[in-house]
């Protein structure tokens, strides 16, 4: 019987995670310039760590967690999203500490595991990237976060996306906006999906995410959170909006937008693609927002924050679509071909030498005939092809070829270490 | 309550984060150079996978495993190790189809999981680093494997290392072996641990690798594998420490060594740093070795393999103490400095075209008051401070200021977009 991979799981195989490994080096690359540091936690939490911060009513929680006991009879979850952990860390580590520079800014790229998720293709483990800034409350700090969004979408070669921006105001705004919604569904509870009437007291927020039909109905006359903000809630949504004018950046605001998790306070925002290639609607590919209360829940510190995610596979999908450059096979740049007596101990000291020069360099192990040889130098897409034989060695010479053209050169053994000058030399 | 990170987990927290980043992209440039290609596995897998690889009777099996019932019945288990994932996928996925280049040379980077680990100190999440090369039996395989090891050790600034060496021969000498082994240990049965007691029949290997001090005793008079080889397994070993003498590379041979795992045959290695300041005695930090017979054991088609595996938080120990300038702040490029009414937009799109040339660059998101601005600038080690206040703004100029010597220059507006040259200005 054949081992499978479990359930839901995915291997990323040799001639995918190339792409892979590229655009997270753009991501990295981009967060760093913007001195966001990396922040690591661990694959799996106390449970309690995201039933507290995505909210006992969340669709992560009630549905989707990962979670299990582990032999000391802990509850123990394999992490469904990158924000609890780092702010479980934020606290546990005293990152709040007045010797840390404020705004504390991190970024991370991690696994995340949800074992079930309602939509058909959904996968088990999956990708998450995102970044976090602990410390501002400055509505520069929120238009920080969706610039940088903005331009990393731009960078990495998404097209066709469109910012929808919402605020979930204050704590008093939110508390009216709750009120209001509970007496707005209260007539409707027996038309409600049974996930809709149970989070009708606790959580009427969550029905406005449903994707059920019963309840989308419902939602076109539903109370807007915009009719709700008072002045200060209105002023720094204003401010934000403004600053996003003033920068270029179009956007569309958007009342039904909730996000999916109970941390947000403040803006919120999310990043979709329209493509019908992909999907039938747009689709959103980066999501995030201000959760100035969430430290706190965590028994931190009051410590305002914001931040945004990505899902990596979705990313991926789009980029495969709209940036093919990013899968294009590069190939490698040398191929040692060796025949006769003793010339495969060269070919691995030319190989050592090439690749400690900076170049991609292969012999083959297998000592195949020439043929063979040549063979793999074609299907590895070697830019060029260094022969060497018994008689060359004993000469200290061997040839180069380019493939593209065909051109070839003779060398002494010693040029190998200056590869660079070699190069150069065929080019002319 | 604060919620607290699960037992032996860690977090990898800002400040730490950037040497972990650079080891591994050093790992990554090097495994690419060699022509070898990331392969990603899940997380978890069907508990058989590791049982059926690492051996039934190896400790990472019998009291390592980090596994647990999912909801839906099935024995889980997150990895213990890299290996047998990659074989999965390997005979899953069909990497050993024809259109494949052999051999199919993968490495990958990943998080390990043990749940209880017997030594102090062992965490329960940890990382594994390694290759893997599929379809060669020539010795050429096994010396470039090892020569791979040495130079990414060398790369690394890795200092005292030495290389030892040992063979497992093929399938005759370790059935010889095994039962030399059985018949040595069988009359002292009641003296060995209960582990080795048990493991005596099944598999008296693991009795070498045996850290008890009731077992410790008879090993150096235990038989050697090197006497029980065969002319095949002979000539084989020779071949590659003929290979290895002829590059230079120095090793000894070391008849105790067994590793860890079931799934070993051929020519087995491990790199041994000496480090008093870190370890009492001499510590490997990367081992592997050839296992001709584990595609088979996952019903895949016959198949040579060979690879290693290094643990990367012991590599992070030693490269701490051997390579300190991989663990320095670099710090960020520009701050950029605003006070003012209107300001902090241009300091918004100031930061973004220097992030665009490649630079690190930030602002104050906190608009906090200029001194403040310029003694963060200082506390994340930035190399240039720009200054813009309303009235320069409003004539289109800006100050840059090198820290280092605090020499200062006037800029217009237009000359960040071109930041390099002035840069080079500054360093007139």
């Amino acid at each position: 019987m054949r081992v499978q991979k479990p359930k839901g799981t995915v291997d990323i195989l040799p001639d995918q995670s190339g792409s892979w490994e590229k655009v997270e080096q753009i991501l990295r690359d981009f967060f760093k310039r913007a001195n966001y540091r990396e922040i690591r936690t661990p694959s799996f939490e106390n449970y309690e760590v995201f039933s507290r911060s995505s909210g006992e009513t969340s669709d992560v929680v009630e549905k989707e967690m990962y979670d299990f006991n582990d032999k000391g009879g802990r509850h123990i979850a394999l992490r469904p999203e990158g924000t609890a952990g780092v702010v479980r860390a934020y606290v546990e580590d005293k990152l709040y500490a007045p010797e840390m520079v404020k705004p504390l800014n991190v970024y991370y790229l991690e696994s995340t595991f949800r074992y079930e998720r309602p939509q058909a293709g959904r996968q088990r483990e999956f990708h998450q990237i995102g970044i976090e800034s602990f410390g501002s409350k400055n509505p520069l700090a929120d238009v920080e976060t969706i610039v940088l969004a903005h331009d990393l979408l731009a960078e990495l070669g998404v097209k066709n996306y469109e910012l929808h921006i919402n605020t979930l105001g204050n704590a008093q705004v939110r508390k009216d906006y709750h009120d209001a919604l509970v007496n707005y569904f209260r007539p409707l509870k027996e038309q409600l999906s049974d996930d809709s009437k149970r989070r009708l007291e606790k959580n009427p927020l969550r029905i406005l995410d449903s994707k059920d039909e019963q309840d989308k109905q419902f939602l076109p006359n539903a109370p807007k959170i915009i009719d709700y903000l008072n002045d200060d809630a209105r002023k720094n949504f204003d401010q934000i909006t403004q600053m996003l004018d003033q920068l270029g950046i179009s956007y569309t605001i958007d009342n039904d937008l909730v996000r999916g998790l109970d941390y947000y306070s403040g803006i919120i925002f999310e990043f979709m693609v329209e493509d019908p290639s992909l999907w039938e609607s747009a689709t959103t590919i980066l999501g995030g927002g201000r959760y100035d209360n969430l430290v706190e829940e965590f028994d931190g510190p009051a410590t305002p924050a914001v931040g945004f995610g990505i899902g990596e596979e979705r990313l991926m999908l789009v980029l495969q679509k709209q940036n093919p450059t990013l899968f294009a096979d590069q190939g490698i740049d040398f191929f040692i071909t060796n025949i006769g007596e003793g010339t495969e101990i060269k070919a691995v000291e030319i190989a050592r030498s090439l690749r400690n020069q900076g170049f991609k360099a292969q012999y083959d192990v297998d000592q195949k005939k020439l043929k063979a040889q040549f063979k793999k130098a074609d299907r590895v897409h070697a830019k060029f092809v260094i022969t060497l034989g018994a008689k060359e060695l004993a000469n200290g010479i061997l040839n180069v070829k380019r493939l593209s053209d065909g051109k070839t050169l003779e060398l002494n053994l010693t040029d190998v270490d200056n590869i660079k000058e070699v190069i150069k030399k065929l080019k002319d």
